[in-house]
């Protein structure tokens, strides 16, 4: 559910950098791109910062909805940049964006230099997220708003029930708690932003259910987002000493039994907007 | 979450049967009234059966978003029914009600009784809830249609995240899966009402949401449905031997604090409709 680097934390992106990744990321975006993005839209000629835009996932998606906006994307790894780039460039040749390659807690513009600041999937990637929106504060002008999206994996249930799917589950947090991130991050937002000194707070869900009536959203979503993000981490987990491969591909296993005949899945993303007093 | 008893589980109804408990069904009804009956509404002159009414609490609602229906509401307790009666004349004294006690299992009408069947919160205390939905399948009429609403005590959490807030909710589902029900019933509705061979099968998540923003819900659902369900049970989790009254205490407090400034809290319901082939 992420497609940035945490600052400082380049090299243990909890997900990976892969090509495998990447493709993921891509069919997580595409399979979710109405329920996250629906509601954002920015009028043309908006100054937009997307801060952790990875490899583009989400940014072209936003350039969609939003066409005529001079977008700003900036992300810390300079290799997922360059695949964002290059997905624009595919996907949305005519669009108007500049590339920043560095950390959103430092980024180099002025005080109020955006109307509009979008981010998804990247506070659940920062050490101390609070620092990253008050870094984000800083460059969005009075009155302008920012747009936060963010998992929850505390909030994947799934039919049949599985003590050994839900252990693995819990390994995902646990690696990316270990990485410096929180995977539960989406329930934080409203304190979060809050504390961050941001006005009119709302945060609502954006659930994922899927069972056997929606074929399309079972495989792209159970199977080929969160069954995929799970066992992305099988190395790291074992290398953490979490489980044994035994226990892992069982609990994988047990898992895709919610994509099975019979089976459903549910996950909330949540989605904030606030405004710059 | 629950209005109405057990067939065959009259004394173990999870929740018991206290004048507290019907005050409880009465403010959850009221406050989630509008999430869950949202979208139902059948027109005049429909023969309408309400399995399981309980207390009335839900039956109010059904009236109000379909006046004129011809409504039979069945429960399996004498003492429930006549609460129930008492609040739809409160509440809705020109309403066209038939007042049945019995069983769902063995309902005393002929097949095909009914244009639509109804039933809120039901299911989760049936020991075979799909032998249930079969005897309400013979009731209702070929085209008919059937809308099932339970909530999934695993779609419950909350900020800030407490193992011992979490053990106490699950104490709940514990208790309730030995009274010969299930609280994770929602995300089984889908393959429930599939296999009891109901056509054109839809299930959507109702979720409730609450954080600083809705002090209202706050209020009216985390702390008097959700952390009042919990601690309504407190004897017989003392009594069953699955905690302490200090951890079950500390528990509750913890899952308090997802009540208090900065906290919030996450809940899916689950509505489903489904057609009589």
């Amino acid at each position: 559910m992420a497609d940035t680097a945490a600052p400082g934390h380049g090299r243990d992106y909890v997900h990976g950098y892969s090509v495998a990744e990447a493709r993921r990321l891509g069919d997580q975006a595409d399979t979710l791109a109405e329920l996250l993005h629906a509601g954002t839209g920015y009028p043309p000629g908006s100054r937009v910062l997307e801060a952790g835009c990875g490899v583009g996932a989400q940014t072209v998606h936003l350039l969609a909805a939003s066409p005529g906006i001079r977008l700003t994307a900036a992300d810390l790894s300079a290799e997922s940049l360059a695949q964002a780039r290059a997905r624009v460039a595919a996907q949305a040749p005519a669009a108007q964006v500049g590339w920043h390659h560095g950390d959103l807690h430092r980024l180099p513009f002025p005080d109020g230099s955006f109307d509009h600041v979008f981010l998804c999937f990247v506070l659940e990637h920062l050490p101390d997220p609070a620092a990253g929106l008050a870094a984000l504060r800083r460059v969005l002008r009075p009155g302008g708003t920012i747009t936060v999206i963010e998992g929850d994996h505390g909030s994947a249930f799934f039919h049949p029930e599985s003590p050994a799917a839900r252990r693995t589950v819990d390994h995902l947090v646990r690696l990316q708690a270990g990485a410096g991130g929180d995977g539960l991050l989406g329930r934080r937002l409203h304190p979060l932003l809050t504390a961050a000194g941001f006005a009119e707070v709302a945060v609502r869900p954006r659930t994922v259910y899927a069972d056997g009536s929606r074929p399309a959203l079972v495989e792209g979503f159970t199977l080929r987002t969160f069954v995929a993000m799970v066992e992305a981490v099988r190395t790291d987990a074992l290398a953490a000493g979490l489980t044994t491969p035994e226990d892992f591909d069982r609990g994988v296993a047990e898992l895709r039994r919610a994509a099975e005949p019979g089976g459903t899945f549910h996950y909330a993303f949540f989605k904030a907007v606030a405004v710059r007093p």
